[in-house]
């Protein structure tokens, strides 16, 4: 049995700092972070929009994977180059070529420390399930939206983002630090128990299926004018339900939420999101049943 | 008895976007916030700035007040220039001359509500005590440091800063702008009194003068190696003691403070200022003594 080769992306937006930084003292310090045997490639996905703090350049980085815009070469968006880079050195057929990516961000939602899966990829199902098997991490299963695509790890046969909250952008927090390195820590120990047969996976996963994304009120030329309601903010991850707060206005008018079905609101708030007309993402609670597909496919990474 | 004209100034810098947005719902609404009669010129510090949500474009808006700066005709900056530019329109001698500047910003520390006052002018003293009589705000003096010059309403004749977080940059969060209106509305409302004559004035006030700043454990390449310590993080005005710790590394080695006098921390991991090389500012609690010099250099504003 071969080990696959992993790549730990941090950076991917470049004013998401504190991944960065943990990557670079693990590289001065390789023993920081055990990988249980695991060759890595750590990685920084946007070095030159985290070198002037910034999101991106040109286009957002982390929606840049689409074949559409990677085989067009009249797009030569910074972003858009990177990823082809990216994929040419770590991609599945590149000249360094990974089989796992875990890209790491972080958000000014209180997402706490989370992990997003795209799609219901079996690997990628398998390595969430260990991983709220172990910590209790919150898992959000984005699929079904047409408006955001073209996300980075959709691009490796298997991909996690490990998401944690909240943190300003451009601002190092330790325990935001020590969250990241405790996520990948168990990440490895759990895959090296993959490796090994030793692995327990649970039978059943908690996921927040993404419903939707919802937008601030706006005025006529696109301004915001209501803000996240004071009962909202913070409160990702608890659900809302029909008549509870969503916006409030200066003058003191309120939107509420009015929906027969309690729905669980993810990523409210997040700084980079409101260029993006969302305000917060609408999830809703499921159970998946462990199906033993989701182990044999992350076991063939191995092979 | 004249009424002075107030400058309120948001968006001094272009990434803290509360205050921004609380002005311009207030210019679509005058009733918003009441000024008791005072005449407001209510201006974005820094324009360009804000529409790209930086903090500014070549150098920082607020430490670019400088005589040396605004006299030298080679000094070009987008900040250097705008400075001249508030100071010809709204300075004490400006076509549409102010004589009262309140500048409002937010911050990525755990600040809550405070005022930050520079050096002791008398005016200054008063509003800021009739302040923290009404609200409990606390004070930041900050004076005697010779690498921190320039700020902006020391060009006015009297002014303060108002200074709200913890918040990340560029984003809406209601707690803060309610806060932001709220401190306007009680210092107009002071103001008022002022003028009447009916203000009552405390016996003291507590201020926290400047000591010095101190920067990030850093290595000879100037990067950081060390991150605020999880029990200082978020411990703004509380005082610190003689070895209780200050950063941490990832190996596990703590910086402690080791002083044996407390002093009081502020401004502890403002993002902006990593790039000053302040990870905090420290302070010293201190008692002052009303004096009735400071009411009559308020009074004198009206006259």
């Amino acid at each position: 049995m071969s080990v696959p080769q992993v790549i730990v992306i941090a950076g991917t937006h470049g004013n998401e700092i504190n991944a960065p930084w943990l990557l670079e003292q693990w590289i001065k310090d390789p023993e920081l972070i055990n990988t249980h045997g695991f060759r890595t490639s750590k990685v920084i996905g946007n070095p030159e929009a985290l070198k002037v703090c910034k999101r991106y350049l040109h286009s957002d980085l982390n929606r840049s994977f689409r074949l559409k815009y990677l085989d067009d070469i009249y797009i030569q968006d910074y972003e858009v180059i990177r990823a082809r880079e990216l994929l040419a050195i770590y991609g599945p057929n590149g000249s360094n070529s990974c089989q796992l990516a875990i890209d790491i961000h972080s958000t000014t939602s209180a997402m706490g420390t989370s992990l997003v899966v795209y799609g219901r990829r079996p690997s990628d199902l398998a390595i969430a399930s260990l991983l709220q098997s172990k910590l209790g991490l919150p898992i959000y299963l984005h699929e079904g939206d047409e408006t955001q695509q073209g996300f980075l790890v959709e691009s490796w046969p298997c991909g996690i983002v490990i998401e944690i909250g909240p943190v300003p952008q451009g601002l190092l927090h330790a325990n935001i630090i020590n969250q990241t390195r405790l996520t990948l820590e168990i990440c490895f120990e759990e895959l090296a128990k993959v490796s090994s047969g030793s692995a327990q996976f649970p039978k059943t996963t908690v996921i927040h299926r993404h419903i939707r994304s919802i937008d601030f009120p706006r005025s006529k030329d696109g301004k915001i004018e209501a803000l996240i309601h004071p009962h909202r903010q913070g409160k990702d991850w608890i659900p809302i339900n029909n008549g509870e707060p969503l916006f409030l206005s200066l003058d003191g008018s309120v939107v509420t939420f009015d929906e027969d079905k309690s729905l669980v609101p993810v990523f409210i708030n997040e700084a980079a999101y409101s260029e993006k007309k969302i305000a917060m993402s609408l999830t809703q609670r499921e159970v998946l049943y462990f199906s033993d597909s989701w182990k044999e496919s992350l076991k063939n990474l191995f092979i």
